[in-house]
């Protein structure tokens, strides 16, 4: 029992301390000049493709662990050249992006005379919980570096060899730019107690980004008594409305579902607009099942082929993240607006239509982070929005919404100049 | 046992109710156009003119039922015709400021042809906790409405009578705009449990606004589910550097301190610089004193004036809301940044220099919401930065940090416009 109490004042201790490095590095960080982290960036990459070995040898380390780990997330787990490389890059194009510290949002001046400027500020300290992928160490370290902000990192305890030997590299990348080590820290710790104890940090972090998992996410989410920036679920719509040209409605909806059907930006479910249903719901069904797709579908879209099968309620509130596609018929504009908002998660939606008022209805009243006219939801990602790189998109409203890039991770601050002015 | 459970759950089927009500109402709100809101804004503050002896009979009941309200809290909670009429007028002062609700952030094309926009949209639903200030009804439901918000007010139950009566102009302006009386709903009950279902309602509620003493904001913050925006201490500094302009600083001190002691941005520690402590130290002690302010000083501020009585450690914690101010010496610029950002609250700080370098050392470092050179810290007002109805200070800095306006209280979200692009 004394035993115990030993380990959880000690990992208490240990937790602090790494919470009071990471507050009196981002003071530093917050005050660095661009180009230096950029040089911390860029010489991290170097050490990343210089320490490819190491790295690829830690790697094979977690790997020979985990023995039990089943298909997806030891595919998630695994490292190789190409990854490796990937990381390197995507810190080097971090470096390439504009700073987003110290820009004036905003600049007015009183009938006083007072001038008050809103300027761009790091957040502070950043807390990231993620899982098997190591490449989320380089990552999300670089983009809490570009922001100013300092980083706890909290990897997977599976790939812990790993994130060690990429958090070396971005601490060599630090100290060859003069900046402080401990603006990015990896808890040293696999103890699954150090993520409470980040949880409740709200004097040393002052926000929690969890990578993974819904449950995962949902779990922090609950228990975080620090804010959170999360993106809980992709449940994306397209909308094929009644004035749909319907070459353009079959490339979208072909596109949105299938390109890529894990990732969040995934389509996973149709509605069509029972004006065209007669038409086109069979050649939009027809082209999902004959890529592959399972299709689930009301009474009219089990009509168009017997490969369909039924849809049920759960169906609409899912994110598959596999070739499986919920479709049905709705009833005019609203009625899909009114679905959408129901069942989505605010993610990314889109209508495919030539009827310029019901897009315009469909773009104001859906209540998602990205809504789409014409155009694919796989294109729901921070690079293709020309952002850089992201951490994540958000489903939430407050603070940061959809791709969640460095200048997401800041806040700002209003710098008063004067000459003496008192108020009256 | 039976009986207190039925009374939680219809409680529990009440805040359920009036959750779904508000997020309804939400829906139409944010598709409102600004007319429609000001119509009511204006129309609400009409209602509030027009029944002003309702609104003080109400007032007057409370104040009855309120016997042993402390002097304080029964003057917060005291209606005239002068308030009355300030809560009418704020309602359309808030009417007269733009919409902020659609305006485009930001409009970029990509390569392939797509257009992005980032559009202000409402966060949706507010929750307001408040204490005794029943004006706290018409401000914050008024500043909500326009926000294109729906609103959830809890006040405090001493106020109840005359939050209702407010209440229903409010009702009176959204039906004569043809606005969802939902809107701006009241919670109904004085159940304090209803509080804590508020602070759990996260799937109704998407953020909560808490107004009042510091330990009803800390409690909040502490059990809250939902995102919180928050004031909780306003523990400002000025700093008089080596550089400053004697009687500018004298100025600046005296108004930040006691133009209003009972204000958030009044000053409640003074540094000055030990190299100028020989000279500026007495005249800036000597006016606070003889103006009625106690001064708790260290060794060289005692030294001053035997009126000056030691400062504690916990004094540079304070925040006295009162004639009181604690002084003390420090060793140039970067030693009160330390303190500053050690012991204040991030609120407000202030400089006053004629030395550009250091004042732009110290509006960079500072931490706070809001950093001043050489104006005073009663500035610290949404008013006096012009933007209009503040419903309070943010000293947080995830989502909104200084001054709250309706500007503040709203989201966005990433329109895009194409032609039928899909990914590659």
């Amino acid at each position: 029992m004394s035993a115990l109490l030993d380990t959880a004042d000690a990992l208490h201790d240990q937790m602090l301390a790494l919470g009071r490095a990471a507050r009196a590095a981002s003071v530093s960080l917050a005050a660095a000049p661009g180009p230096d982290k950029d040089r911390a960036l860029r010489a991290a990459a170097a050490a990343i493709r210089a320490n490819k070995a190491a790295i690829q040898a830690a790697n094979d380390a977690d790997l020979a662990n985990a023995g039990d780990l089943s298909g997806p997330l030891r595919e998630r787990l695994t490292l190789n050249d190409e990854r490796i490389e990937a990381m390197a890059k995507g810190l080097e194009d971090i470096a390439d992006f504009p700073d987003p510290i110290g820009g004036v949002l905003a600049d007015w001046t009183r009938p006083n005379g007072l001038n008050i400027q809103r300027v761009r500020v790091p957040l502070g300290v950043i807390g990231i919980i993620y899982e098997s992928r190591p490449n989320v160490t380089a990552d999300a370290g670089g983009l809490c570096l570009k922001s100013g902000n300092a980083a706890i990192l909290r990897g997977g305890s599976e790939s812990v060899q790993s994130s060690r030997a990429i958090a070396a590299c971005l601490a060599e990348g630090l100290r060859a730019a003069g900046l402080p080590e401990d603006a990015i820290q990896l808890v040293p710790t696999t103890d699954r107690a150090a993520v409470g104890h980040m949880l409740r940090m709200r004097e040393f972090i002052d926000v929690i980004i969890p990578r993974g998992g819904k449950s995962l996410i949902q779990r922090i989410a609950d228990e975080s008594r620090v804010p959170v920036i999360k993106h809980l679920d992709g449940n994306c719509h397209v909308y094929v409305h009644a004035g749909a040209d319907l070459d353009k409605a079959r490339k979208v909806v072909l596109n949105a579902k299938m390109r890529r059907t894990s990732i969040c930006g995934a389509a996973e479910t149709l509605l069509v607009d029972r004006a065209i249903a007669d038409t086109a719901l069979a050649p939009l069904v027809t082209d999902l099942l004959n890529a592959g797709c399972a299709v689930r579908g009301d009474a009219a879209t089990q009509a168009v082929d017997p490969r369909v099968t039924p849809v049920d309620a759960a169906d609409w509130d899912t994110e598959y993240l596999d070739a499986i596609i919920a479709c049905g018929v709705v009833d005019g504009v609203d009625a899909a607006i009114d679905h959408i908002n129901r069942h989505g998660s605010h993610h990314t939606d889109s209508i495919v239509t030539e009827d310029a008022a019901a897009a315009e209805r469909f773009l104001q009243r859906i209540d998602s982070g990205i809504v789409l006219w014409n155009a694919s939801t796989q294109f729901a990602d921070g690079g293709q929005f020309g952002m850089g790189a992201e951490i994540g998109i958000s489903t939430d409203k407050f603070h940061a919404r959809g791709p969640v890039g460095a200048e997401q991770l800041t806040s700002y601050k209003y710098v008063v100049r004067g000459n003496g002015q008192t108020r009256p």
